[in-house]
């Protein structure tokens, strides 16, 4: 028996009602059914835990947007079970199906009919004393930054051992190609495809103009120590996720090995979707 | 008999020597010397303090960087005491002239043969409950921030009480043309030139990249409004002071009635200043 | 008897309408109409050339774009007639009238009750061995451009005798406030409400990272002067009228004595115009 | 017997005074020396062609700077025939190698010890009415650009048949990521290493401020249509060989079959080129 898991981020009558689908749907396909808790309390259902769902499922279903598929890849780790986005009404760049197909391509799952990217993931760990005291992996980007009573503060990176450049700025944004449309644009960098296999280094406001965003191969090992005595820096991990850091401690990033895998629309287009979500074309 | 006020950022063993061959000098001329508090400490002289200084000088002496001086311009408040900014070795925007020049400078003042250029300030308060919280003034710039542990905040920003835009980004710096090339243009706003009459919004790492910098006239009166519910979110004048702020409060900021009054070299020349501070012409 | 030019973009029937209505409306209130060319051919009246609607309007109606209120304001001069912008369904930074507010609008001139701005031009003359060979005014900016076929130019800019940078990039654009929307923000610059007294300076596509748009008082007087030998470098100004220039050139480029004087809206707002024309809001 | 071609740009006495150097060392070993045209001229020898050059040389030493090079890697074609950039002062992203440092690594070179890294070209063909009229390879860019008359241009560029945006803009480049420090930068490109497998879009001056550069795979096919019915556009094949374009034609770019191979400094550090070159750590 197939098991598909169900992560919803609660936005009131429109995910009832397609839960309530969804479940009609598959347990008349014989399919097993997990819930998380927020979409188990919306059910009325029993949760089940991270363990479980990463374990057992054979397909993710995440209800919401980018956000909510995000924390969905971290519940899966090095899992490469699928994941099906399906937004509540506005595209995102990672939950492209539409509520409205969510039935029809289910069942193009179920049929083994279906198209999936691989996403490249970031591993970080932070390093301290010599002990490794964080291990964790991301699908946007590793993002370290200032307090706001900070006015700057200074790093120091290094690629694969060699140094690249001491960082006067307000943070520095570590992106994969996935999340080179998120913070690392804000930031001044540059829209990545997917299917690159690269890493974004995106300074935040610069003091030097000349430190301009760098597109590295996947293959760099990256690592940042901080310079400045400011203890109120901190490192957030896909914008969910974060603690403080200091000068002690060195920060790693790197590929991870196993890729978040999603279920795409087949008729999918990268360039389609940049006009979408971007408004090209709109000026 | 006129008075001279002393602020200095004690660095050490050239600070010590500026400060005994200017107070020499100006003992010498029958100028009286108040030493604020660091001043007095490396002097091993009695610190007046901010009220004194505020009310007594005829001229104030500030040792040290462009953050020194923008600090003394706090201290003197809405009086138009002129103030001149001696550089320890690294040419600042503020602070141009060189400790080798100091005597003569100081020599020219006596002899009411100096310039003078008027820098716009901007007078900012907190509006809560009908209660205005905190008045100041800033020579350089008004920064509201986001935490870092946010991603993102939305501000509503009018001018002269016409709406003018909801940003979505790490948060908004309104600058004076004197704080252009400080924060403001590491975020990616233009350099302004201090006589112009003008004030710089320019948002920190817009979510939308149609939204870019604008420079409007100084008669604009600036009101923020926070409209996310997070709570960490806070406002830096200068990059010296700072409070949070939370949705219940109005940010107002326009022109202050009083300009800071800097002494400058003579033969100043702001694109030769910029040349160097930027490096132009490296490369 | 007031006397009313007309002169238009014939974009085709809407404009024939547009013209008819108005010309029914103006006679009854007793004005006369003056035809420039393309309008004239449109309603098949006998033309007035550009000297006659410079010295006779109490008005200038233009139907079309940004374009065509742009030339009109070259062939008033130094005129200060006012301008009415009527665009043709598309909003424009100058044609902020739409065609059904025409007749109100006009109605409300006759009655002198409208609201005018006025928009600083900037003065352009070339001097050649001596001699003056070129005097134009332009409403928007003034542009010196590579060839397609030149890599890189090479300029010395000026401001009020002081020298300011020599550049290296594709182009210098010298903008108005009022073309702070047009070529200067596509290439990095900032907006520039059209009430601040300010000239942009904005290099295009420099090869200097740190040579970032500056924006100063417009009591400026700039010169620029070619560096390279490059023969195929061009001026251009409001993107409408050009020539070829050489280093044995001086591009002298300063406040116009007279402003353009816009029939604006009574509500009109900057910032919604802003919004609308650059989409703030949409992402 | 070895055979190395010499192609140099004639900069005066250094260039003789290496060259001579060159050929004294080079005799010595045995090897056969081929000189390009200029560098005969200054050795009084007679020249080689290009054919010549291409067919039988076992390396190619370029003295002079990145556009000396860039010329070389195009009269090599496809050959995969080592490239050895000397600089004549002034460091270069391609020229690395010092003037004091030629013999020592010509040595290395006949020694069989030195280092290469291969540098991914683009190659380009013009399709016009079915027919190719024009295949080209580059190092560094292809650019498509307006002539100094025209406003903008406006484009349509399709990935692997995928529609991606209309462009209005001065231009595009479509660049390798060893040409992304070139024109790219200059135009608010990222910073791409040379060993990642992409190739950058970046277009000049865009109309629309949400068309930011985009990196993709290099296995990516790229067609370009201009759509404005404008008759000045041009396009430039790194910067040295030009031609004109119209709406009838369809510009192709993909990654050419063979990469340039460079010798390279054996401790050669992509990020310490990039801290020089951009003056990063000045301010």
């Amino acid at each position: 028996m197939k098991i598909i898991s169900i992560i919803a981020k609660p936005h009131g009558e429109k995910v009832r009602q397609t839960l309530e689908k969804v479940c009609v749907f598959l347990a008349g396909k014989g399919v097993g059914i997990l819930f998380e808790e927020k979409a188990a309390a919306v059910m009325g259902a029993a949760p089940s835990d991270h363990d479980e769902i990463r374990e057992k499922s054979d397909l993710v279903v995440v209800l919401g947007g980018d956000g909510t598929l995000i924390s969905a890849a971290r519940i899966l780790g090095s899992r490469q079970t699928p994941v099906l986005g399906v937004n509540l009404g506005r595209l995102g760049f990672l939950t492209e199906t539409r509520v409205d197909d969510v039935i029809n391509t289910l069942n193009d799952f179920l049929n083994d009919d279906y198209r999936v990217e691989k996403r490249m993931k970031l591993h970080c760990h932070i390093e301290e004393e010599g002990r490794k005291t964080l291990e964790i992996e991301v699908l946007n980007d590793v993002v370290i930054n200032k307090s706001d009573l900070a006015r700057i503060i200074e790093m120091e990176v290094f690629i694969n051992g060699d140094f690249v450049n001491r960082y006067r700025s307000d943070g520095l944004i570590i992106s994969t190609p996935t999340g080179s449309t998120a913070y690392n644009l804000a930031a001044g960098g540059p829209i990545v495809h997917p299917e690159t296999e690269t890493i974004i280094i995106s300074p935040i406001c610069p003091h030097a103009l000349t430190n301009r965003p760098i597109v590295i191969s996947d293959n760099s090992n990256i690592t940042v120590k901080l310079r400045s005595r400011d203890e109120n820096v901190s490192i957030t991990y896909d914008g969910q996720v974060w603690r403080s850091i200091d000068p002690t401690m060195t920060i790693s990033v790197k590929k991870a090995q196993s890729p978040t895998v999603l279920v795409v629309p087949k008729n999918k287009n990268y360039y389609s979707l940049l006009r979408e979500k971007l408004g090209w074309g709109d000026s």
